[in-house]
Order: structure tokens, then C-alpha cells, then sequence
């Protein structure tokens, strides 16, 4: 599934491209007045292949859920029950991504990839259970990557059932304590950076657990031997193997799934930012599918964005995931291309144009 | 009615700030995780008196129109009769502002304020016009005193019609070609600004024009000897006839009615920036009741906001005007809302809190 999912994805259509910014100078408003929101409406216009772009509604966040053997070594102040916990909340309606995705009137969909207790069925839950959690990443690979593989597929086959049902946008969302650990790692391996500057403080933790998770990074570099490793698939698969978590390998499977059907895919923090350097490792036409939705107060999400060129529409230093950044940029996004659909052009509206 | 709504201005309630910031560290994410939106949800607590405050849905834009006779001089490369023909667009639903209001759910109402045009009646319409636009700026006062305080009126009334017709967030929006000049004006005279760092390109200058409007305002701030001006009501309301526009003043009113009302008012980009100077100016307890929509492309807006101290929502180059930015941001406010109505506590949803 994942070769055929790689095979699918096509990089930006130039005619399409060039077709939404002509469009877009023909409207009624100054060239270039709608900043970077132009640029949004542009790409999405590349990634579907035609101008206008169809309308990047109605989105459906999925949030997926997994642990990390790191979090063993004290990298968080969060007790590792809360995983469980956060995700009964999401499932009661109680989050704040259940609030931002009803403002958005996004649907929202919870994958266990790979939590560390059994879940209650329950509906949008959706059990896809890997493992109890992943290994510590700093003592060894946390997941083989047969594991890792069949993470990507998770999320790819996440991400084909909710446009089957109707999604036109895709928000992708995470849950895991400690998923900041692993994700500084993957930031480190991709851009190449110093995990001292990739690594954060995450929902918030103090000058000493600080200085613990940034040498819990330093050595996952060290034991693994990742330092710009993201030179071929076959390395990448291993990085995420070895430094990555259960959710990271799903998300970035997501992106993969969104790109191939080339339906657009909002990015959520820094958990999604690492997952999609993983898969702008697999193919890096996946990107040109990508929005990026905010920017997190994490260091390493800057980071991430920077390496995979996008510019993030909020940036409000939120700290949560959950999607909570991409469902906020979300109405944003919309608004973007609904510019391209209803706005008049200077022809039609009979509007005269700027005297150059 | 000005002195009456002035007198109907209250400051944040400090109690209500109090239990908005309380309520946020009970809910079900880390303390802060929020960033500059717990901020907003906060900030609307002390507006309304009351945490949670409402929802601040539905939203109702008014876009002031209206013509400065600065424009005779060369500031803008677009016909003054834009300012006509863009009514028009709006009317019949064509204009960037009508697509984002279409997204966000939101009304539009376009007021003539003082377009230089006799505009035939139509639906959303509303005719309040005190001039066929605004005397040159540069060569003496814009508007007498008594038409600014109309202007203000005319932005009071608005916001108590839309108020009483359903509206519980207020939307600014304007249109009239070379109000940026006008805006620089006022940003220089408020803040203190120097012509030359608060003058922008508005919708697309070259240099030589870009010159000439700089000089412009330089020459309105030593004609009107308005340098530090903004230091007492009286002088604040010549400063706006001075070099305002009738947009301008009845922006500024409106401002005031949703204040006096305890109904927020999402700012839009620099001429909102401008007029909500003014209002801040007549009673600073105003601001308390403004959120910044976005961060404009221009230079007075950036400086118009610091001297407010308000964070903007969205910073994305955006300098087209109509409200669009603050329509932008309108979704973003409604979610910062509805996290302080939606999220569970820690307690109510068994979900374990940090280790410390």
C-alpha cells in the first residue's frame, strides 16, 4: 500500500499554478493584496490539479494516539495514563480540539496506533493498535521498521476511508505523552539541526527535565547514528523507526494519503511538522499537498516548517496539538479559496483598474 | 450621543479577567497551552463583565465608505471613482470582504459616509453621506469638527442598529481611495510618530508617488501642528477633522457604540487602526473591548497597534482593507470563546494533572 500510495502522488500541476495567480490579478483588489493568503489559495490550486481548486470542505481532523517508551526516563511532567485519559476526552466531546473542530465544523476521528492500555470500543475511536507504546529511543530503535511501515499504512488507509466518506480536507492531530521527545529526535535527524536547537519544553517542563530530554535527544543521535540521515527512503523509514513514534509513522502516512488523492492536508504542530519531514523524505512532491497550519511555541516546529518551505498561517504560540493549530487555520484556508471561486473580477464587476 | 456612549464605556471588569484566566487553568490541556488565544478569551471576559463571556457570533461587518480630497493630489494610482464602484461590488456581493463574510457567517453592511457620489438606494445600503468627500488634508482641515462628530455618530448609530438587529461581534470595514494617506496622518499625529516610518504603500505605490505621500503627511502634521497632539479629547477631535476622513470618524464611532454596548469589535487594518487611535484617545477604556484582526502590510498599523498594545490574530501581509482582515480573524476569536463554554476541567473528565 505504500509503494502504490508513493506512486499516486504528483507533484504541483504548473498549468494550475499559473492559472489561480492569473486568476487571482484579474480580481477586484490591488495585485498581491491578499499577502501571503494568495499563495495559499495558489497551492492549493497546484495540488489539485485545476484553478479554482474544489472548496477544502468539510475538513475531518484525526487525531492519532500512541506512547513512548521514553517517556520512562522522565521526559514529562504528565503521568503516561493520560494518553488514555485525553483520549476519552477527545471521544466525550470534551477537548479543546472537540471545540475548535466544531467551530470549524470539522469531524474528528481518534486512531489508537498505538496506546499502552486497551481501549473500550467506542464510537470515533478507531483501534489500529500497533504496540503497547513504543520502545525507549534512547536505549535502542523504538519500533522495528516493519512497525513503522505498517504505521504509514494506518494512516494512509485513515486518510482514504475519511475522503471516501466525504472530507475534502484533511487536519492532521496527535496524541501521546512524551511525543515532543521523539519528535525533537526526527526534527534533529531531517533538518540536521542541533537537538539543543530542536528541542522544547512541550506542554511545559523545568530547567532540569529540560536539560534531561535534550540529552535523551543527543543520545537517540548518537545511538542510532542519524545525523543527516535523510538521504534516501530506505534511511528515512529507519530514522522514523528508530527515533519516531507509533503516531508520527501514522501521520506521516496521512500526508501520503492525502497527497495521493490529492485532497489538501493541514498540518498541525510540531508532532505533524516532524511526521512530515518523514514524508517529504518518502517523496518530497508530498508538500506541495501540504498547508502548513500554525506555528507552535516548540523550537523544532520552526525548524521543520523551514526545512520543508512553509509558511504557517497562525501563529498565536499554541503549545497543545490535538490539531488544534490546523483546525484553527482551517476557515482561513477556506476563506483563501473561495476567493478564487466568488470574487468579481475587475472585467465583470466593472471596476477600473489602477492607472500604472 | 457621543457623550452618552463615552459615558456607557466601561473598562474590563476586573473579576470577570479574574475568572477567565481561573476557568483556563481548570480545563483539560496544559496551563498557557493556548498562547495569545487564552489571551483573547480572557480579554472578551472583561469586555462582556461575565466569564465565559458570549459568544461573540453572530458577526456584522459595516464597511464606511467615503472620498478624501487628498486624493487630487496623487497619493493613490486608482480613480477616486473606485470608491463608487467598489460600493457597488459589495453590493452585489463581488469584493474580497463578501467571500470572507460568506465564510465566517458574517453580515455586510455598506454605510456612505462621504462618497464623492450621489449612490442610488439599494439592499444593505445605508445613505448617512455628511460630504461628497473629505477637503485636502494638506491644504487645511478635512472635515470641520462638527462633520467629525457626525461621523462619529453615524458610527454609534450603526453599531446600536446592527447590535439591535442581532449582531454580537462588530466587524470595521472601510473603503475609500487614499485613506491610507489620511491614515498615516492620524498615526503620525497619535502615536507621535514620524510621517516617514508610519506611511505605507497602501494598495501599490512607486517610489516618486511614495514621496510625494510621505511629504504629504509631513507638510498636513506641520500645517494642522499636529505633533503630539493626542493629549486631551478636544484636541483628539480636532486631530481627526484635521486630517481624517469621514470613514475614519465614523469607525471610530462604531468602535465606541459596540464598547458602550459591551459587544466586541474585531479591528480590521490600518484605517481601523487609525480610527480605533481616536477612540482610544476619546476614552481608553475602548480598547478594552477591540481585538486586532490582523497585522497589515503597512507600516502605520503595525505602530497604530503597539501604541493600543493589541496583538494581532493573523499577520499575513494582508493590505487590501474592507474588513477582510478582521473577517479573517472572526472564526479564531469565536474558538477562543468557546474553549472557556466546551472544555472539561481536569476534574469533570478524570483526567490527571501535571506532576510538579
Amino acid at each position: 500500500m505504500l509503494a502504490e500510495t508513493l506512486s499516486a502522488i504528483r507533484p504541483a500541476d504548473p498549468q494550475a499554478l499559473a492559472d489561480a495567480r492569473a486568476h487571482h490579478d484579474r480580481l477586484t483588489k490591488p495585485r498581491g493584496s491578499l499577502g501571503a493568503l494568495e499563495e495559499v489559495a495558489i497551492r492549493l490550486a497546484g495540488a489539485a490539479g485545476v484553478s479554482p481548486p474544489p472548496m477544502p470542505e468539510p475538513a475531518a481532523l484525526a487525531i492519532f494516539a500512541a506512547d513512548h517508551g521514553v517517556h520512562a526516563r522522565g521526559v514529562s511532567p504528565w503521568p503516561q495514563e493520560v494518553t488514555v485519559q485525553m483520549v476519552a476526552n477527545f471521544l466525550n466531546g470534551g477537548a479543546v480540539a472537540n471545540a475548535f473542530a466544531a467551530q470549524a465544523g470539522a469531524s474528528v476521528t481518534v486512531v489508537d496506533v498505538g496506546v499502552a492500555a486497551d481501549l473500550p470500543d467506542a464510537p470515533g475511536l478507531v483501534n489500529r493498535k500497533i504496540a503497547y507504546g513504543t520502545a525507549d529511543l534512547s536505549q535502542g530503535p523504538a519500533m522495528t521498521v516493519d512497525q513503522a511501515v505498517r504505521g504509514l499504512e494506518v494512516g494512509i488507509q485513515v486518510a482514504k476511508d475519511l475522503v471516501a466518506d466525504g472530507a475534502r480536507c484533511l487536519i492532521t492531530g496527535d496524541m501521546g505523552i512524551a511525543n515532543t521527545t521523539a519528535s525533537a529526535a526526527l526534527v534533529s535527524a531531517f533538518t540536521g539541526r542541533d537537538p539543543g536547537e530542536v528541542t522544547g519544553r512541550g506542554t511545559g517542563i523545568d530547567d532540569e527535565t529540560y536539560e534531561l530530554k535534550v540529552g535523551i535527544v543527543r543520545q537517540a543521535m548518537r545511538t542510532h547514528a542519524l545525523a543527516g540521515v535523510a538521504s534516501s527512503p530506505s534511511e528515512s523509514l529507519r530514522a522514523l523507526a528508530a527515533v519516531g513514534g507509533f503516531e508520527h509513522a501514522a501521520i506521516a502516512g496521512f500526508i501520503l494519503g492525502g497527497a495521493a488523492l490529492r485532497v489538501p492536508v493541514i498540518l498541525d504542530g510540531v508532532i505533524s511538522g516532524a511526521a512530515a519531514l518523514v514524508s517529504a523524505a518518502l517523496d518530497p512532491a508530498v508538500t506541495d499537498h501540504c498547508v502548513a497550519g500554525h506555528r507552535s511555541a516548540e523550537p523544532g516546529h520552526g525548524a521543520a516548517l523551514e526545512h520543508l518551505g512553509l509558511r504557517p498561517i497562525m501563529d498565536l504560540e499554541l503549545r497543545l496539538g490535538e490539531g488544534t493549530g490546523g483546525l484553527l487555520a482551517h476557515p482561513t484556508v477556506c476563506a483563501a479559496v473561495r476567493v478564487l471561486h466568488e470574487v468579481a473580477t475587475f472585467d465583470s464587476a466593472g471596476v477600473t483598474e489602477k492607472q500604472v
